[in-house]
């Protein structure tokens, strides 16, 4: 189907597939908050019918044990009635029975978790390596989930790259082992809560939401993965090993089936146009002194395609489901960060009033935006910067997509001024717009771009210093699964070319890529480098917390060094035509008191004088005095 | 000769070509500046031991009338002596009989003038349209001056490009009516202090100053110009016709037969290498977080060539020499901005230093720093700007390469997401950076690139899309000499390829191109659309103080307004294949209240409702109600 076309702006306000069941949104709270309010989303047909309009004092009414009532909202839609509440300081764990007019309900504030705080919202930082994965297809570890009845799609078909292929939580945390041979300690899966969607029959597919960033109800994460037992599961094993966890979130959209686009509660729940309307992209409208008001208008409201429609996060209603949802699962699963999608597309003074909730309830958690933009003063401008600019982001971090444009040119292309490796020094020398650049999440490739080994054409040396990068350079580094085992493909036709399963991750795969005996020796040589940097960089002073001093290329040929008081890490790249011999008077500032340099994946030590390096080749030397 | 094989240290010891005579450097100084203090130099063989060592009290000593001597400092070479002065805020003008030791001279102070500030140092801003030359290039009013005797190069040859051609102030002087047809406002002269060099045989030709780049004596305007009196002459005559005069500067570098190179006053008046060290020319070394020491130090002290030795401007004696310099030229001459070459590879607090003794004795005078970067944060960083970076430059204005690579970019490439005409888009977008981009010095070409009109291959939509822009975009337009008349060339083989004379500034030149009827139809036509357009910016309020809109290109089609409460003008131009037709509800918040447009250049008044924009075509509308 065709995307304009096929746009029905009366889905909005379609009656159908509505549950007769009351929801409530937050299904729970918690005592042991900082913020101790809540408005809490009843949401059954005609509930507006089934309370009085109360005139509450501004004391408020008690509604339970510990739970006071400020206000009731009643909107445009008698389905929904929003209540303020005020979770007393005191309020003890455990379920009220809650009688309000003619309904009766029951609501369960539970603890806050204080006790396990080392293992729970730790935050995520440059002392991390963090692994992406898509949970649908990276391993299959619950065949009895692959298919759950009463979904909007009940089906499974690994034959169809758009469906969906089975892989679960159970199918992650059975492989928690094999990240840490990688020396990965976070996992960022793409989303977790729940598509129930019917399939999408596009390009003559039937198109599951198998990715995740598809929602339907942000309080249930999706049996197919787990549901949310399987998720908490996998948190705290993850947490046991080590590992972190990243969930994605989409504050932007949710999809066309989501409870909230299927009975409205009010008309300005979504940002609402008279025929579908797509954003123009455009994250310089958000910044450009000289934007237009219609540009920006239309890239914070357009929809980012007519099956997702866009949440009006100016509605406070919104704003505070979002908020509350977001606080909600960090604490329930004890996640470490936030991977915030479509970063660029959402309303800016929403999305700090987001991240600051977190803050103030979870100090340590970290919180990335996708800002998928062309400049450095674009990257910038999402995370917290010295800009400037009329509007501040506070997020802590930010997917670093000039850096990884920066890597992949200078893999791929020819040495030059402003491109090649160039490109790579001259993106780090803008990193005084940025609060903290280690915060910045750097990688080669995600789910939505070209698999890097395609992109370098299945060159290994170029594979080899692109790993080099990676892990030397300043900020986060992230991984995108399978790239350890140079899985391949180009996004030719869609997204999915790029979504495979991992091999092995299914029962009676012909290979199993996750162990050694499975590899080709192509694929050992990889998985043997980007490990032994993993390992290396899990311990290391100079990548995970020291400076950076870089040096200006000459001849196609990079030098930088990472270095504390207690460690000195060499990073050099010849991208030339010949060898190259450095100059020791030039890296003086650096290697002064040094003699020999350890390769820190081969563990070989040569004197720093007979360091000769040949075109194309690539070096992560520790320095030994 | 091979730059680096000719290299000799020595000359920077060398005492040959020691002028026996007594140079005092400033040659004067003035009453009733702001400043009092005046650091005076005294030059002459042996002249150290010619006074006795003061034991001056910190009161000081009286030297002449409304003169106070604080310190006297004796130089490594006696050929020197520094003499730090006070002039009375009482001094009268008039020249003083100074004694001092064995030594007997005359200085005299003259009254800064006050009287006619309305035509002196009026600074430049975004109402100004300004015109760059070459004053060797662009018109020989004074035959008698093309050979000077006793300049070093006693030659004058039109035949030979890099030798002199003749062109001078008077040349300059008789086409200030020219100027002022061309709406220009102010003229921009590569440098005009005397470059007395010896010819230099290089590529197998006779090389001469004639850019005027290479100073030998700062306060000694080159004679083949016209002289000192002839340079005043000109800047009162084109004040007097409404044209205001920018000096260009060179602080970071002079010739090596300067005085102060021929004779060095001490050891590190320049900054010294073992052997010939040239720049790496990247400005990132200047702010890049991290920056090596050895880079940065390369970037500021290496020398720009050979024969160019590099200035120590931490050296205070460099310092306040090069200060003095630019507070007598702007006095004694009364311009009104500095353009200032080789910016970003001079001394940072010394360039502050300067731009701040002349802000304290000029309020309106204007610096831009000339930094061809390749970056919008590289380009901000070097003018006053919104990026907290460790250091902050003060020049109130910039050279805007950055602009100047997206209008050439808008002119020339096919339209796509960051190049075409998206690159303005793009650029102008970022411009939170600047503190006031209106002060960006905005450009197609200049003396060292590709002459524009050659650039787009000589295709007049392009040249008329290229004039559209640099007219109406926010900053402050510049012209390269003869761009108007279409004159062409890339720097294939040397930068004197687009440095050619004006057809015309010559007697017996077979065309004049001064004249309409000297120009064929296409130049008429190109010099028609330039002066249309200069002519409507210099009464525009829209184009010199207004605001601007700017819309996201769509199709190529790339569209914005500037505007204020008086005027409102609409550019369009189509960089796309298909005809564009505005949709006028997406510009409705700039174009309300309007029926109709009129065409800038040709005067034609149209509804809205009929404008169509062909393919390649570009408009420039002032809109009617």
């Amino acid at each position: 189907m065709k995307k304009t076309a096929a746009f029905i702006f009366a889905i909005i306000i379609s009656l159908n597939c509505f549950s007769q069941e009351m929801q409530l949104f937050p299904t729970n709270w918690f005592t042991g908050f900082k913020n101790t309010k809540l408005q809490l989303i009843i949401h059954r047909q005609g509930v507006a019918n089934d309370v009085p309009m109360y005139k509450l004092t501004p004391a408020g009414m008690k509604l339970a044990d510990g739970i006071t009532m400020k206000m009731v909202h009643r909107a445009e839609n008698p389905n929904y009635l929003f209540l303020d509440l005020v979770i007393d300081k005191a309020a003890k764990p455990g379920v009220r029975n809650i009688k309000l007019g003619r309904l009766n309900f029951q609501y369960e504030l539970k603890a806050k978790n204080t006790g396990n705080s080392k293992t729970r919202v730790q935050g995520i930082n440059a002392k991390d390596f963090v692994y992406l994965l898509i949970p649908d297809r990276f391993a299959n570890g619950d065949e009895s989930n692959d298919i759950v009845k009463g979904y909007r799609d009940e089906t499974s078909d690994r034959k169809n790259k758009f469906s969906r292929h089975g892989g679960d939580f159970k199918g992650v945390e059975n492989h928690l082992d094999y990240f840490n041979t990688l020396g990965v300690t976070a996992i960022w899966m793409t989303p977790v809560i729940e598509n129930n969607v019917t399939l999408m029959h596009e390009w003559g597919n039937n198109v599951a939401g198998y990715h995740g960033y598809w929602f339907t109800d942000h309080y249930q994460i999706d049996k197919r993965l787990g549901g949310n037992d399987g998720y908490l599961q996998l948190c705290d094993a993850a947490h046991k090993k080590g590992i972190k966890i990243i969930q994605d979130a989409v504050y932007n959209h949710v999809n066309k089936e989501h409870w909230s686009v299927l009975d409205p509660p009010m008309a300005d729940w979504l940002n609402n146009w008279p025929s579908f309307t797509a954003p123009n992209h455009r994250e310089e409208t958000l910044f450009d002194p000289y934007s237009s008001a219609y540009d920006k208008k239309n890239m914070l409201d357009g929809w980012f395609t007519d099956h997702l429609p866009d949440l009006n996060q100016r509605n406070p209603f919104v704003a505070n489901f979002l908020i509350q949802h977001a606080l909600w699962t960090t604490e329930t699963f004890g996640i470490d960060g936030w991977r915030v999608d479509t970063y660029k597309y959402a309303d800016e003074p929403f999305l700090n009033n987001v991240n600051n909730a977190l803050y103030a309830e979870f100090p340590a958690i970290m919180v990335f935006g996708e800002a998928w933009v062309n400049t450095v003063i674009g990257n910038a401008y999402f995370t917290k910067n010295n800009l400037n600019a009329p509007f501040s982001h506070n997020a802590r971090g930010v997917i670093d997509f000039q850096s990884c444009f920066a890597i992949l040119s200078a893999m791929n292309l020819a040495k030059g001024w402003n491109d090649g490796v160039s490109k790579i020094y001259m993106t780090l020398a803008q990193d005084l717009v940025y609060k903290d650049p280690m915060n910045n999440c750097i990688f080669m490739d995600n789910h939505d771009m070209d698999r890097v080994f395609s992109v370098v054409g299945e060159d290994w040396d170029k594979m080899k210093m692109g790993y080099n990068f990676l892990m030397t350079l300043r900020g986060i580094p992230q991984l995108y699964y399978g790239t350890e085992v140079l899985m391949k493909n180009l996004k030719t036709t869609t997204d999915a070319m790029v979504r495979e399963d991992f091999p092995g991750g299914w029962k009676g795969d012909s290979a199993n890529k996750f162990t050694d005996a499975g590899r080709t020796a192509a694929e050992k040589v990889s998985f043997d480098h980007i490990s032994k940097l993993g390992q290396f960089r899990r311990s290391s002073s100079a990548l995970t917390t020291g400076k950076t001093t870089q040096f200006v290329p000459k001849d196609g040929a990079y030098v930088y060094f990472r270095y504390d008081a207690k460690q000195t890490v060499m990073v050099v790249a010849n991208t030339g035509e010949k060898a190259f011999k450095p100059d020791w008077n030039v890296y003086a500032e650096r290697t002064n008191g040094f003699t020999k340099a350890r390769d820190v994946v081969t563990g070989k030590e040569i004197s720093l004088a007979s360091i000769e390096v040949k075109p194309k080749d690539s070096f992560v030397f520790e320095l030994v005095k």
